[in-house]
C-alpha cells in the first residue's frame, strides 16, 4: 500500500466541503480524512459520530443540501413517532440517517474499533477514499460556560452555541491513542501534503489535535501543511468560529488562526477579502476566494490548496 | 380503582384481534390485556416485545392491514439503509415501529419497569385500556428442534416455523415474578371475566402461565373464565398451531385444546365447524363463527365470548 496522496484533517459540514472537492479533484483512492471525534455521543443508546457521518455522506453524494447535515433523501417517520411516545427530540435523526448510528453502534458493541466499521462503512457507500475517525478511543469535547460544563451535543446542538464560551476541554484525549490507519495514512509514502480543513480549530481540530502523537505523526511526515482559514472578513464562513473566538479574547482573524496553529502548518489559504491582513501571518499565505457556494467552488479551492501545497514542497527542496 | 371488568390473556396477531373486539364493545377502560412476553428478543441494541406492540398497535388503530403485522402508514428508509450497511435485516423494522423499539429500550435501560412503560405508551397512544407484559422480568422462548434450540424469533421469523418443533422451554420464566399491575388487574372488583384470546397455547399462552402466580390469579378471580379455541376445523385460524400440534403429537382439535387449559378455565369458545367435536370437552362449550374477518367479526365474537362467561357465571351462581 502506497497510501493516499493527501490527507485532509476535517470537523463536520465546512471540513467536508474541501474534503469533496479534494475527493473530486484527486485520482481515486487518492485521499484520506482523518475526522473529529470530539463531537461523538451518545444519544437513544447509540454512538453518534456526527463529523464522521457528514464527511461519508458528503463523499457519497448522500449529504442533505437543504438541511446542511444528515442525508438527502431522508424520512423523518421515526422522529415523529418518537415525538408521540415522548421520547427526547432535540437532536434530529433521520430514518436512513439511524440506520448507519445503529448499524455502527452493533459493531462497536462487539468489540470492533470505530476505524474499521467507518472504512468498510465508506466502502459500502461507494466512496473511493479513506476515512477515519481520529482515534478509536473516546473523546468527548466538554465545553465551559459561565453556567457549568456542557457536554458538546448539549452546547452545539439543543443549546445552538448560545452560552458563552470560556473554556474547552476534551475528555479521553490525553488516554487515546492514534488510530493506526490515521498513523499509517500520515505515514504513506505516496503522501504530497497535509491540509487541514477549514473547520473550527477549537471545536473541531483541537480535539483531534489533543490525540497525542497526531501533531507529532503530521510533522514527521515532512510534506507541506496547509490549512484553510475558516475566518474571513472578520467572520466564520460557517457556525461559531468568530464568536468563540471572541469569547476566547482572540481577535477573529486567519493571523489568529495561523498562530493557533504555529509549528504544525506550513502556509494557510487565506480570503481575498483579508489580503491586507496577510502580513501579519506567521506563515507563507495563499490569496484566493474560499467561501465554497456551488461545488465548482470546492473543486476551485481544493485544487488552489494542493498547487499552493506543491509550491511549499519545492521551496522546501529549494 | 375499581379495576377492569374484562382481563384478556392475549399472545400476538391472533389474539390482538379478539382483544380489540373486547375493546369496542367495552366502554373505555374496562379491558385490560395480559399479553405474553415469551416473544421478546435483543435485536440491534434494541429490547423488541412482538406481541405487545402488536396489541398496541391493534388497539391503537394502528395496525397495518395489509402485512398483519407492524404499523400502517410506515416507511421503510431504515431497513432500506441498513441493508446497504450490511447490517442484518431477516426481522423488519419500520421507521415508526422504531420509535417505540427504542424508546422502550432507553427507558428500561433507566430501570423503568417494562409494565410501566407499556402502560404509559399505551395512553400516549390514546388507549382506553390497559396493556400488560405478563412480567417485567425477561422470559424468553425457546424452541427445541432436531438440529438443536433456537431462539424464538429465529424459529418464528428468520426460519418460519420451518424446523419441527420437539418441545419448549421458557427461558427465565421459574424466577420471573407477576407484574403487579397484572396481578391487581386480576385481582380488581369490578372484574367479570376472563378471556383466554386464540393465541397459540404453546408458543404465546404456555410462555405467560410459566410465570409462577398467574395460573393461581386467575383461578383466585373467582370469575369464569374463558378461552376461545385458535383451532378451527383442524387448522389454525393464524400462525403455526395446527402445525406444532401435530409436531407435539397432538391432535389439532378443540378438545386438545380445552384439556391443555384443563383446571384453568370453564368455558371454550369453538367454531360451528368442529360442532361435532363439543361431546368431546372436558367444560362448558359455546359454539359459533370465530374466523375474524371484519372488524364487525371481532365485536361479534368478543360480544359472544362475553355472554357466554356471563352465562357459566349465573350457571356457577344458580
Amino acid at each position: 500500500m502506497k497510501g493516499a496522496r493527501v490527507v485532509a484533517l476535517s470537523g463536520g459540514i465546512g471540513g467536508a466541503k474541501l474534503a469533496l472537492g479534494l475527493y473530486r479533484v484527486l485520482p481515486p483512492h487518492s485521499l484520506a480524512v482523518i475526522v473529529n471525534t470530539g463531537d461523538d455521543f451518545e444519544h437513544l443508546g447509540l454512538t453518534i459520530c456526527p463529523d464522521i457521518d457528514t464527511t461519508l455522506y458528503t463523499l457519497a453524494g448522500l449529504a442533505n443540501p437543504e438541511l446542511g447535515w444528515g442525508r438527502r433523501d431522508e424520512t423523518w417517520s421515526f422522529m415523529e413517532t418518537l415525538a408521540v411516545l415522548g421520547g427526547p427530540t432535540w437532536f434530529r435523526l433521520g430514518d436512513r440517517d439511524l440506520a448507519l448510528h445503529v448499524e455502527r453502534t452493533q459493531r462497536l458493541k462487539t468489540g470492533e474499533a470505530l476505524s474499521g466499521i467507518v472504512e468498510d462503512l465508506a466502502r459500502r457507500l461507494g466512496i473511493a477514499a479513506v476515512v477515519l475517525p481520529v482515534t478509536d478511543d473516546p473523546v468527548r469535547t466538554q465545553v465551559h460556560t459561565p453556567a457549568g460544563t456542557l457536554a458538546f451535543q448539549d452546547y452545539f446542538v439543543r443549546l445552538r452555541c448560545e452560552p458563552a464560551l470560556r473554556s474547552l476541554s476534551f475528555a479521553g484525549a490525553a488516554r487515546a491513542k492514534l488510530c493506526a490507519p490515521a498513523r499509517a495514512a500520515l505515514g504513506a509514502q505516496a503522501l504530497e501534503a497535509i491540509l487541514l480543513c477549514p473547520s473550527n480549530p477549537y471545536l473541531s481540530v483541537d480535539p483531534m489535535l489533543a490525540v497525542p502523537g497526531l501533531r507529532e505523526a503530521v510533522r514527521a511526515a515532512g510534506v507541506p501543511v496547509v490549512a484553510v482559514s475558516p475566518i474571513v472578513a472578520g467572520r466564520a464562513i460557517k457556525g461559531p468560529t468568530a464568536k468563540i473566538m471572541r469569547e476566547l479574547g482572540l481577535e477573529p482573524t486567519p493571523a489568529t488562526i495561523a498562530r493557533h496553529y504555529e509549528g504544525l502548518i506550513d502556509g494557510l489559504v487565506v480570503d481575498r477579502a483579508d489580503a491586507a491582513l496577510v502580513a501579519d501571518l506567521p506563515c507563507s499565505a495563499c490569496l484566493t476566494d474560499t467561501v465554497m457556494v456551488t461545488p465548482a467552488d470546492r473543486e476551485r479551492l481544493a485544487r488552489e490548496a494542493l498547487t499552493f501545497a506543491a509550491t511549499l514542497r519545492r521551496s522546501a527542496r529549494a
